[in-house]
């Protein structure tokens, strides 16, 4: 395959959540992923772990929508245009969606999550185990980016 | 879309490093990542992170590989055997990688980078800059994980 072929998933499961619009940011609340059955035997061992990164499929985000290169993060002209790839966007050129997670509960093909950003029904990708190695504990970010994260902390 | 329908990516560039085999897993090695020359303006901004997250497509797992559902991790017989979804292994039904690098220099579609361990020629599905709420300071994980770790700690 050359590195513009196109490649193909199928999702392993899909998030059950009663968050609508707004609410799944709420890092509070309970999600549940729900596993294919054929593929629950690959979650054996998984409960051993207090944190996954998710990755989901954000099945909202449109053909016309992946074409975006720049973006105003969230949709603030106050902060510069960037591009899409310099953001967490939802709209790129592959919407996969990472979020950390806490694990909370395992009950056969059923992860209980906490902290899942995914609408009701979103196709999962993978789950995979988080580690210390996932971290960066000296991260820069640009100025846009912090001013963000302070208005957002003001805001709970 | 159904949760089982298939999903098409289209990489958004590809990897370039000399290294080979277990080289790619040296931390401290550089790489590239080529982004292709239509999604270059997808990378303004990008260069006030110094850290990003890199998704990858493990090109080289067949789909006879994505089967898999258990493994020994790193196929070690003294440790137990676990589903796929609760290890890191490449062997997994979408053989996605995810790797946390530092960004050392961007110039023009050409990301340069510390600490992909993805081989030369790999798929990149999307880069996404990384921020302290990727974290999770007070992560647990499993005896068979810490017992891996601090072995690959001692042989460093």
């Amino acid at each position: 395959m050359s590195s513009k072929g196109k490649i193909i998933l199928t999702p392993i499961g899909f998030v059950r959540t009663d968050a609508v619009g707004d609410e799944v940011k709420d890092k509070t609340k309970l999600s549940q992923i729900i596993i294919h059955d054929e593929l629950a035997e690959a979650l054996d061992g998984i409960a051993g772990f207090s944190h996954l990164f998710v990755l989901f499929w954000l099945h909202e985000i449109s053909e016309e929508q992946r074409k975006t290169l720049k973006v105003h993060p969230r949709g603030r002209r106050d902060l510069p245009l960037l591009g899409v790839l310099a953001t967490r966007t939802m709209l790129r050129p592959n919407p996969i969606g990472l979020t950390l997670v806490e694990l909370v509960k395992v009950e056969g093909n059923v992860l209980t999550v906490r902290g899942l950003d995914a609408f009701d029904g979103a196709p999962v990708l993978d789950v995979k185990p988080f580690d210390s190695w996932d971290m960066a504990k000296d991260a820069r970010v640009p100025e846009w980016w912090s001013k963000l994260e302070s208005e957002k902390a003001k805001s709970r």
